[in-house]
């Protein structure tokens, strides 16, 4: 099934929170408890949100519409709730916005505007899926960091689009995930969608990856990112670096799969890019039990910049653009377009 | 106080099982229980557990000559258990050898040739401090991986040792500390031994090392070694090499501190290490909490191996090796010797 989808008149969506340990899926009935679930990340990741955006409003609109009350002033109010619900999160904002583009259709077109959005993001993935598969058509292993998989997205993904289209392919031998300390995204959220897919995996810890990609074992690195300067440096999930730096000197592909939306052209480049700094707890505990010394102090970079000279493809819905080959991402983007 | 110690008849050793989370000192009577202790991990690491049975010999003959038993029989006994303990420990099996070749001088003779031998052990990594120190002069902020530290020694430890050298020599500002996945020995044992000699210090994931690295906040990497092959390539513990890989890249020193009985000059290069594959329960779980899906599967490289040419310095006590400006250490040994 979707992350999140509309069905019977509900917003439906994968308690992400509950993942791995139990599968269960959520009825929201109202946007008050779509609210909720946004905000203990029962649904996140940001195509996730800006779905829930979308969906958010058409609730509103058909709730509103059901009980007779004020529709347009219904959706006001939906519209101002979901935004503060993580007010950082730009797709979430965004989703609200394209729903009530569609407001004077009434609640019907509303829907109509936020399932056409849902498609169009997989739509989206499924060419990035497609395009990175052709790109790393013949590779037997591949190693992913975090979880740029479909429960970040609508359905399908980004990195795990790609590796999992290339497994339908032609069959992979071998996923490496890496856990993706502090939160675990990779040993949580990455395993159970490669398990749902099908691909053999192996969880590995993250200091595993440089020496299994300089032992020959894998053949690419597929991984998503947070944001892409103009240059084409990436910012993705702290660790992601480490694993580039060992491609480059392996000699392997070093491939990043996001929608064109990553790329933020107002960045030139990834020293532009601010580093979210998360807090300590996550790093010095691990499940709620502490690990280190008491007062032990630690630095908790969430993302790290990965220069674009080591990306070897960034593949898009719409263009593969080759950064590591020239200097620019959006002075090309002319040239490179293919789609 | 030292690791593992002599006082007042008996084997003293902090118990590491209970660190950090509690600093107990155990008084350990007989064999026996000191075998017990060696099993259970609450002492570790190649140097300390030489240590162990060069004093676990010590302490045999010491009973045995208090109760009036058979000295040379209670030895024989405890030679074997010790040895047995935790059969692959080499060093642990050769710190029963030194003692035993003082038998033939009884209880005080074989006392005497154990407390040497840990005097040994603690100059050895005071040499190595110094040398190392020397080397990286006006560092302000390193980075180190695992735990080489004095509680895997009797005292001082390697890349702790230059640490703490330097430290003390001019203040560091910073000492990065990875926490070491899957068994986090830099969170639970670094930390606590850097907090033991003041030196700021702040505990990262693994993954954060590289972006840190590049973002120009660490100025040399230090870290100590399980084997080093006769070209220079090092095993260290699992995760190492994506730090050597970030430093290269950043132009900063990569630095390994490790006693000379570390070079293996019968294994020519770093190919030729079997990489210990460890139980996968430690990379599934946490503390005995499962992380990931039931049934996922892990790989567990224990070590990697960095290229001899990503070293800048193999720091002895007895040397200082540069592999990365040539091609062997064994083949330079004595063109280089300086001490």
């Amino acid at each position: 099934m979707r992350t999140i989808d509309w069905r019977g008149g509900e917003v439906v969506l994968i308690d992400q929170t509950l993942l791995p340990s139990e599968e269960r899926v959520l009825a929201v009935h109202t946007v008050d408890e779509l609210v909720a679930a946004i905000r203990r990340l029962a649904v996140r990741g940001a195509m996730a949100l800006g779905a829930a955006g979308a969906l958010g409003i058409a609730l509103a609109a058909t709730r509103a519409s059901e009980e007779g009350i004020d529709v347009d002033a219904a959706i006001d109010e939906a519209a101002a709730k979901l935004r503060g619900s993580r007010p950082t999160a730009v797709n979430l904002s965004w989703g609200v916005s394209r729903a009530l583009s569609a407001r004077s259709g009434g609640p019907r077109a509303i829907l109509a505007t936020a399932l056409a959005l849902m498609d169009a993001d997989i739509a989206a993935n499924t060419a990035i899926g497609g395009r990175g598969a052709l790109l790393l058509y013949g590779v037997k292993s591949v190693l992913t960091h975090c979880n740029a998989g479909g429960l970040a997205a609508v359905e399908v993904g980004t990195a795990l689009a790609v590796i999992g289209t290339l497994h339908a392919t032609e069959p992979l031998q071998m996923a490496y995930v890496c856990e993706t300390r502090p939160l675990l995204q990779g040993a949580r959220l990455t395993t159970w969608e490669l398990a749902k897919m099908k691909v053999p995996h192996r969880l590995i810890v993250d200091g595993a990856g440089a020496g299994l990609i300089l032992g020959g074992k894998v053949n690419a690195v597929v991984v998503g990112a947070d944001r892409i300067a103009a240059n084409g440096d990436v910012a993705n999930k702290v660790g992601t670096l480490a694993h580039a730096l060992a491609a480059r000197r392996a000699g392997i592909p070093f491939v990043v799969a996001a929608p064109e939306s990553t790329i933020d052209e107002a960045t030139p480049t990834g020293a532009d890019i601010e580093i979210e700094e998360r807090d300590p707890i996550e790093v010095l505990g691990f499940g709620g039990r502490s690990v280190a010394p008491v007062g032990t102090l630690a630095a908790n970079p969430a993302f790290d910049v990965t220069p674009s000279d080591l990306v070897t493809a960034i593949v898009t819905e719409r263009r593969v653009i080759t950064p590591a080959s020239s200097s620019a991402v959006a002075d090309e983007a002319d040239a490179r377009r293919v789609g």
